[in-house]
């Protein structure tokens, strides 16, 4: 305890000179971070220290002195001041409790999340990539778009549904039950039928190969199946939406609003029956995405970017001269 | 119009054989794409494209063939089928109102988004990175390690109101008016006092240096001021958040739960008040990150592949030995 005090009590001094170091040596006009008696300004330092190193004060002055060093015109004398700025940042992350110290990151969450794959996944594992999207959004655009430049394949519901009744084909035959008739023989909606039958079919190809798959709830069902994946979120501002599907679908102003408002609570109702989340709420993806802000071909890239895949394209290239 | 059928029966003729020839040469067990008679087969193709070359159908139909392709096992099979799969698809592109001609991105917003610095903006700008993020979630730790990381000036609100502070100081001297009394001469709310003087400084900042700001809605007064800017949002689920209070403030789980839906409940409050829109909500970030999916190193790695920036820090390290 008394050490603490002692190795707190040299910190609050550092960073007391440091301060007046850098002080001097800048023309800020942030002015002095610390007025008043040198002791004085020495024992706030201290409780500051003592009290919750990690605490966003402490933090605030040390982003102070920072800032102002940064403003240092003289390189050598700048370069000097930082080297001992960031030793002081260092040895306050040393202390119990410090800046960063207590991590936010869920390891059940992270194992999840492939985009950090490169780290954490072998190159045994799969890159699934799950995208929900708001109507409008140009969220199916860009994920087919991914899937293109990543060569990976694309699962939407129509591809999957198309599996589904070819395999029903194989086994029962052209006139055997079809995946319509599913629900007969489990009671249950045909919907939930389509729903668990989906649902199964993704955790399959997951495990098999690299795929993006589009909504679904794929996210959900296979965090549920600890099936390592990225989710991701993509949407516009409504006006930007139904600006939008006019253009595309040549609506009116009127369609194309009722449309997007139709779709949204869809899928709002959808998601929440299947997983009792909140469709849309950033806490239930990895990462969300304002296409408005990119575009389709900006948020190719940018998915891209984050996953740290432009080099596993590229090796994927020889299966296409295509850019 | 004549034309246009006749390029588009050209097209479904050429898809129509792709998937022959895929199907022929993959053993894929996603079987045939088209069963059925040649003839129906090309006449559904053609309405397809004729009728909305955008439509998810076609999308869908193209996505099974390239899947199938993908799975064939010769390699110079699949680049030959590849290479046609690719020439349809952008045969596809160049007709009218096809796949991704009708873009999402909204000028405005883009011009303001720096993500895509590198490409739409010039060296003279700078690059300011506006981080909104939930109470627990590690957002100021990873703001604040950004910052570090970048080299760039760090300002939340404690930072922004000590220099605002020091300008009083300056201007009426030590005895006069405070930040506190700023009101007073404005007939305005404290809050409001300074909400208008913080908003004032962050743009002042913004067109001088690259910089990171937390919270104060910087996001919403930057756009109105039309500075470029990216917003991100910074969360993590309620409970891991709890958990993380917990540790970080030595606070029981009811303290913990408590804390931080006060803390939600203000951030809301204020964020609406100020911006008349809904805290949290996807639509109106750039970007948003959930914490606990990365931890903070990752989350600060990530945002820096977001922005292309390694480079910059790296241009940045002569300041400073570590790491």
């Amino acid at each position: 305890m008394e050490k603490d005090r002692e190795k707190c009590l040299k910190l609050a001094i550092r960073i007391y000179e440091l301060d007046a170091m850098v002080y001097k040596a800048s023309g800020s006009d942030l002015g002095r971070t610390f007025s008043g008696s040198k002791k004085h300004n020495i024992d706030e330092l201290l409780i500051l220290i003592m009290s919750n190193p990690q605490g966003h004060l402490l933090r605030s002055e040390m982003a102070l002195i920072g800032n102002m060093a940064r403003s240092i015109r003289d390189k050598q004398v700048r370069h000097d001041l930082m080297v001992e700025y960031n030793d002081i940042l260092e040895e306050i992350a040393s202390l119990p409790k410090s800046f960063g110290s207590v991590d936010i990151v869920d390891k059940d969450l992270a194992d999840l999340n492939s985009s950090i794959l490169n780290k954490k996944f072998s190159d045994e594992d799969h890159l699934v990539i799950c995208i929900s999207r708001s109507h409008g959004s140009a969220g199916t655009d860009i994920g087919f778009a991914l899937s293109e430049s990543l060569r990976i394949n694309y699962y939407d519901e129509a591809v999957l549904n198309q599996i589904l009744e070819r395999r029903d084909v194989k086994e029962f035959g052209a006139d055997g039950p079809k995946t319509n008739d599913f629900s007969r023989y489990h009671g249950l909606s045909k919907q939930d039928a389509m729903f668990f039958r989906q649902s199964a079919l993704i955790c399959e190809l997951a495990k098999q190969e690299d795929m993006i798959v589009m909504g679904r709830c794929a996210d959900v069902v296979l965090t549920g199946q600890h099936i390592p994946h990225i989710s991701i979120y993509i949407t516009a501002p409504f006006a930007i939406r139904v600006r939008r599907m006019m253009e595309v679908k040549n609506m009116d102003l009127k369609q194309a609003i009722n449309m997007i408002r139709k779709m949204d609570h869809k899928h709002q109702d959808y998601y929440h029956a299947y997983t009792g989340r909140r469709w849309g709420d950033a806490i239930n993806y990895d990462l969300c995405i304002n296409s408005a802000c990119y575009g389709i071909e900006e948020s190719v890239e940018l998915i891209e970017r984050l996953i740290n895949r432009q080099a596993k394209s590229n090796r994927h290239k020889e299966q296409s001269p295509k850019k």
